[in-house]
């Protein structure tokens, strides 16, 4: 039960004491109590300040002896040095969980020999504490309290995200939570993600094995400095990775990536290539880089996943179908030459101009039916393809809307401006019926359309489901990668 | 002399007359004609229609021998069967440049024995017609007429772009004309674009032959399917890479992607492997993504070029500040360990958290003039670097005022909204000093901020001249290809 996991409490506190915060906005602990008034959090907060009477709005304590209970949670960001008095208070206090922001432990250079962290463990130890950090951010749960009241528990992001079943679990604040600043142009949600800094006390193996059994948490992120019970950590991933998928950064390797990761959180990475090998090996799926981290979640949280890597291609446009094709072998996809039986289906169909080797070029052609149902649906049906990848410049309406306000323009043309919604009807009579197909055939579609991705045609793509990409290269190396995990699976069966 | 060249009057006819545009708005000659009355031409425009009387404003004619005048230039959106008939009418005519849009010639699959291309090349020699096309989708110039008109001439781009010196050339329009469909998230503006399309008369070899004299070009963009002319393009390469970069997208080399050659532009490309060696020798940078390609050509666009490839680091979170350092040494750019002297000067200003042997990372600290003016200019003035990518979450005005709205936050809070004015001339005066030592040492700062990049600080940063990326990943790439050129280009001194 996930329930009994420790770190159930963590992420679902009925009420936390925040050392650190003030009323100014250039505080870290200040932010953080803000997003958690943001994020309509209905437990209760007991701001510890030694001076203030009262931070954003909650009556301060001077000391966590004087709180009038004992809170389910303690956040702490203060000082390193003061930080052992803390813990020591708050384990006097009957404290059992701690989340510790505040960086200076290990990680500074030249003071290897900082005691502090020893000293905390000890501490923690002796009144059996566990914590989080430290040189950490905090969590973030997107699923607190019952399912339905849709409440989150956060006091690291300051956007309100889309629910979904992504978790992650990171060395790295930022990867655990600013890669969200930017919601509007992510279709991503986020489940829950966990800060966990320097690894003192809880590690990235506590995590997966709270994400293990967790309903909430369907695909896992993870973004590794160090390991810390490497057999544990192998173990569990490929426990896990039969039924999740788990996404992870690692980085280490180079000379200067080492540099940066001791100064970080202190950490000795390894040998990049062993962990490459080691976890190929129990099915992690790795990348190097933040946005292909976060296309490849994108892709698994449609749950529609590919049967295999053999890729269809339908494009209106020859230069990005000719890109696709070619970035799609380099990546071990397979671009399959159509049966003569499906090239004669697609023909059939198809525009004087068109070719339908693999990829389908439908030239430039304003049949929507044909481009969003028809062509799809002939691929799927086909037997002869795992996946589709769909380039086409098309929803032209704002593009007429903007040439409208051009009077000589204007007087002379046949088309005119349509109502919001009939495109929206539009839109979903194109995209309903291939969304239901992709469920039907568990073939996965990757449109990319190069307008803004909050265009009127584009933000109705996402609307009805679909997963969108503004350019051609990512869309290919994040469905490389959600292939070659698939073949993994593929091979245990 | 640039005017001498042929092509000069493709990109700078005085009157041009259409065929194939109508009122309405799906007929990509429709589209052409709407845009090139948006962008503001001022020369005069005949439609050649056989029924109207007037096409978007324009008084129609039924045939190019009732047009008063020989137009500097035709275009032609018909039927492929029907355009040498054309063709001929315009040599008739005494018409010398022609851009025929219409595909449907030698790329047609099964139909390589379409004679369709031999004839108009033979009607186009017979009548001394020079032509760009068939496949393509026209041409586009930022620099047309007086440079102080601040005027274009412009068939295929609906959206008006920024003036800048990055000229392109592609045998794809999308390459050429789409991937413009985003500029407010584009700092890349454009210069000139010609879509070359199967390069039946003219090709890119010409297109190289102008852009390497033309002074508003200054970065050369490819789009390369198939060279005709391969001995000529690599001498003109050569010559060209020792004063301008050009930077290319070569597809070809894999079996899907040469069957998606064929049927775009009919081209039969060689193998991948020898156009990388080839291209390697004469300077030219490859890359295989539309991403990567805009973002070289930035970083050129600015003007300042790093001398080496040793790569200074600045962050505020670990994170990013590893996954850079990382990426970059397996891209093959240098982030030196700095000198003892350095690390102290850094060591002197910094916050007792940060850690400064690069990355540099000054961990959450809000002193902006710290992070904005002394950090790099005490990068800059070590001669320890020769270029800076520089990460950081910091500008929170915009979340302050997003927390302003919630009462408990606003009554409690020592922070208040700031006016535009203030934060513009904060801003202002935070990376002015700055953008004059990138000048002043040649040492460019790629940016990075996770926010929206409309969001107000981003658009500061980028107003004031900023390169900014939203994510760490790319701007490592891209600077990794710069810094290959750069040490091409040393080599040959």
């Amino acid at each position: 039960m996930i329930k009994s996991h420790f770190l159930h409490g963590f992420l679902n506190p009925k009420s936390i004491a925040i050392y650190g915060a003030n009323n100014k906005g250039n505080s870290l602990a200040g932010l953080q109590l803000m997003n958690l008034i943001k994020s309509g959090y209905d437990g209760t907060v007991y701001p510890i300040h030694p001076r203030l009477e009262s931070v954003m709005g909650f009556k301060a304590y001077k000391n966590i002896r004087n709180v009038p209970e004992i809170p389910d949670l303690v956040v702490i960001v203060l000082p390193a040095k003061i930080v052992p008095q803390i813990f020591k208070e708050c384990g006097i206090r009957g404290i059992k969980r701690i989340i510790l922001i505040s960086g200076g432990f290990r990680e500074l250079i030249g003071d290897r020999r900082n005691t502090l962290t020893e000293q905390i463990n000890n501490i923690a130890k002796e009144y059996g504490i566990r914590f989080i950090g430290p040189n950490c951010l905090g969590v973030y749960n997107n699923w607190y309290g019952p399912v339905d009241h849709n409440k989150s528990f956060n006091i690291f992001i300051w956007e309100n995200l889309e629910r979904s079943k992504f978790s992650i679990a990171s060395q790295s604040g930022t990867l655990s939570c600013h890669i969200w600043y930017d919601p509007e142009n992510l279709d991503l949600g986020l489940g829950r993600s966990l800060s966990v800094g320097n690894q003192a006390n809880i590690d990235i193996v506590d995590c997966l094995e709270y994400y293990k059994d967790d309903k909430y948490t369907e695909i896992i992120g993870l973004y590794v400095e160090e390991i810390k019970r490497g057999k544990k950590f192998l173990e569990l991933a490929k426990e896990i990775t039969q039924k999740k998928p788990i996404i992870a950064i690692y980085v280490g390797g180079s000379k200067a990536g080492n540099r940066a990761l001791q100064s970080h959180t202190g950490a000795i990475a390894g040998n990049s290539r062993i962990y490459e090998g080691v976890f190929k090996e129990v099915g992690i799926i790795k990348t190097d880089y933040v946005q292909e981290f976060l296309d490849i979640a994108l892709i698994f949280s449609r749950g529609i996943i590919p049967e295999g890597n053999r890729l269809g291609i339908i494009t209106n446009s020859g230069g990005p179908g000719a890109m696709i094709a070619n970035n799609a072998e380099k990546h071990n996809l397979v671009v399959p030459e159509f049966s003569e039986n499906l090239q004669n289906e697609l023909e059939s169909v198809s525009p004087p101009t068109a070719s339908y080797k693999n990829p389908v070029d439908c030239t430039f052609d304003m049949d929507l039916p044909y481009f969003y149902i028809k062509l799809p649906e002939i691929l799927m049906k086909s037997g002869e393809i795992d996946a589709i990848i769909q380039y086409g410049v098309v929803g032209f309406q704002e593009v007429l809307d903007e040439y409208l306000k051009y009077d000589q323009i204007a007087k002379n043309a046949e088309f005119q401006h349509q109502p919001d919604e009939t495109i929206d009807k539009l839109a979903r009579k194109l995209l309903q019926p291939t969304m239901a197909n992709c469920q039907k055939y568990s073939i996965p579609i990757l449109y990319i359309n190069p307008m803004n991705f909050n265009s009127p045609w584009s933000k109705r793509l996402r609307k009805n489901g679909a997963i969108l990409f503004k350019l051609w290269d990512r869309p290919v190396n994040a469905l490389a990668k959600v292939c070659e995990y698939v073949e993994y699976q593929n091979k245990l069966k």
